[in-house]
């Protein structure tokens, strides 16, 4: 078997077969087959595509090229969610106590802030001692006690996902559906969730920005998934504005711990209802999502989520006392705001201008080996659907340093769109795909 | 500028400005550009394609990443002609010859053999002596005194080909159209010719399996070198069959001498004619192809094309009474034949298979830095068209050893193809293109 081969193959449209790709994948990882090479195929699966059979055994070669979490020993069921990204969004700090409040444990892996996208492990870092990187045994340990833990990936997890992930980003071959899908499950089934709830996001602070591309990522997603054995169910949300009032690491930490109080903002708490409901049925503590819903919407009320929250974390190094007297107030200093320049409705604030806004202002990065800050962020006062006076306060800023401050500000007021007339309201849930 | 943005963009079916084409081929050679960029990059352009303008472009970028040869103070017209491979065309070593006596100069660089196509240099090495890797000083004092030099590229010309050919060849990208051309182009450009006629070859030795494949690449070049200031003409020329009788290294050069001397085959005097008869006019010294024709055959009953040959291979350190003395005999020792298995007529000589059969035999070579046999080949008593009983004798083999004989001998026998009707005649030259 020759890698050019199998390049021309998929090249002219051809199927390969489980064995060509496992040549590849494992070729790849042990350095025999050259990047040059990976590269000039994803390029070709790009064009080409991929069969859903195809797609399967790429998932399931990429899944096998690294150690899968050892989950034996934990009671479960196992149930994760996975956004494909956007601005705004902190569901994962918002579910993963709510469910395990229910009896559901989450072995959630997450990323970092990249481009116009937060990362999860960025927004649990701002909390002061908080760490993510835990061996094995302590995020079993922590999984076992607190019904959930939140990593990041070991080099170890998944190394073809590390590198194709690495070279796709650098050689232009990102947007493939049968790619995404890969990773993205590959890196599920490594965690050891039996299900897996799927928040795919389309609109301007996506990755994909219109919903017939968000729904033809769902469904790959769900069938990949299916034909693996994995239950999946995947809805499809809007990411058009930031999700929430708040974008910034710590302000997002802060936002959360608002929804487990009961006052977070209504898109953010919808959203993070219809994805817990669904991670409810998956793990058979509801029938179906109303039940669900009703269930997670009781136990919230509860307050017993807080109490996951807090305990996570506690066991995860973060000093849980001194978090809470940050809250409200630890704000980088250099802080800016952006004021209405019109009378009339707010018709958007762009998720993308906003996420993109995040990179000067430090709360995101163009590099993953970039420094992000706890600090900085953009808190959002008005949204869309929203009358203002002109001069009304649109959003508060606080940056890492002058520098940033001056150069998002531009980019921020930008962001706003305006309209005469009432703009109709958005659906946060536009599809589930089941 | 960045080399993610500039494959994206060429991924998505835009147009590349020059100043990206340079940004990529320059940072390519320099080496801050890594290969796996490139290779995305020559995938995306094999799926979405080039405009002329920016074939153009390439093609220059590609051309001025080197050093080219500088013909000041020789006399000119400076014509050469370029084939796109195929298998028993020896064409070259016939043309330079005849329109050296014509007075017109042909800066030839050539390249080897590599699957299943023959290769011009290998072909000169197999004379007792000669050399090709000429420094440029022997070469101008070649060209200057006998009308034409035979020389490999050395590094320093056009080094971006160099590793685009390499890359190319590992990455499923060989076939496509402005890359191609943009390898011929840059490489002719180099040698300071004024104009090129183009052998653009189709069937099953040659690169483009089917005409209007060949004619594509063919109206390429053309309007490709009409962009750049070079004169081009195009033959569209038929390799189904091989040219000629000979298929071998030394072999070859013996055709080419008879040729010279006026009992060269019929269907490869007909080609080198039709392509000298260009280089003709291209060279003024003929007003249109078929007054070229009349003089090349004139010159060629003159004797002085023979001489000119003769000067060269004494001037590039061949031993010319070796060379005539060992005419006929120099034939490895290991030989076999391939006699029909069946009445009637031969319908064809499969060129693929009697190219592949090359390699084993050791004309050709799978990669580049293996070495090739001047003595091993093969001689085709029949060809397309001929009647032959059961058990005449087709062909005549030699190998380089009894491995590679008993590994080619059934793939040539499986190159014979019988017909009971007699085939059409094919037509050796389809079309012109200017």
């Amino acid at each position: 078997m020759r890698a050019v081969d199998i390049i021309m193959r998929k090249r002219d449209g051809k199927e390969l077969s489980r064995e060509e790709l496992a040549f590849l994948i494992k070729g790849y990882v042990d350095g025999t087959i050259p990047e040059y090479q990976v590269s000039a195929w994803a390029m070709a699966v790009f064009f080409q595509g991929m069969s859903p059979v195809e797609t399967a055994a790429l998932t399931e070669v990429m899944f096998k090229s690294g150690t899968a979490m050892d989950l034996s020993g934990i009671a479960g069921p196992f149930v994760d969610k996975h956004s494909t990204g956007g601005v705004g969004d902190k569901t994962s700090l918002i579910l993963a106590p709510l469910i395990a409040a229910l009896g559901i444990k989450d072995p959630m892996m997450s990323g970092r802030a990249l481009g116009h996208t937060g990362g999860t492990l960025d927004k649990l870092e701002s909390i002061p001692g908080y760490r993510t990187n835990l061996s094995a045994g302590e995020f079993r340990e922590i999984l076992g006690r607190d019904g959930f833990a939140m990593a990041g990936q070991t080099r170890d997890v998944v190394p073809a996902d590390r590198l194709l992930y690495a070279l796709r980003d650098v050689t232009g071959t990102v947007e493939s559906i049968p790619l995404i899908t890969a990773s993205i499950l590959a890196k599920k089934a490594a965690e050891g969730a039996d299900a897996l709830v799927l928040d795919v996001k389309y609109g301007s602070g996506a990755f994909m920005k219109d919903p017939a591309a968000g729904e033809q990522l769902a469904r790959s997603l769900v069938n990949t998934g299916a034909a693996l054995g994995m239950r999946i169910t995947a809805l499809l949300t809007d990411m058009n504005e930031p999700l929430g009032a708040m974008v910034g690491n710590f302000l997002e930490v802060e936002e959360s711990l608002d929804c487990l109080e009961g006052n977070g903002p209504a898109d953010l708490m919808e959203v993070s209802l219809e994805l817990a409901a669904r991670m409810v049925v998956l793990g058979n503590k509801a029938p179906d999502p109303a039940a669900g819903r009703r269930l997670c919407e009781a136990c919230l009320a509860s307050g017993r989520p807080r109490e996951f929250f807090l305990a996570n974390i506690q066991s995860q190094g973060g000093d849980v006392p001194r978090f809470l007297e940050l809250r409200g107030t630890y704000r980088s200093p250099y802080e800016g705001e952006i004021r209405a320049v019109q009378s009339g409705y707010i018709a958007r604030i762009d998720a993308w201008k906003v996420g993109h806004a995040g990179i000067p202002l430090g709360v995101g990065r163009n590099r993953t080996e970039d420094a992000v800050s706890p600090t900085a962020g953009v808190q959002l006062h008005r949204k869309g659907g929203d009358l203002v006076e002109a001069g009304d306060l649109v959003m508060t800023v606080w940056a890492k340093d002058t520098a940033g401050l001056a150069a998002a500000l531009p980019q921020l007021a930008e962001a706003v769109e305006y309209a005469e007339k009432q703009p109709v309201p958005r659906r946060l849930l536009l599809k589930e795909i089941t």
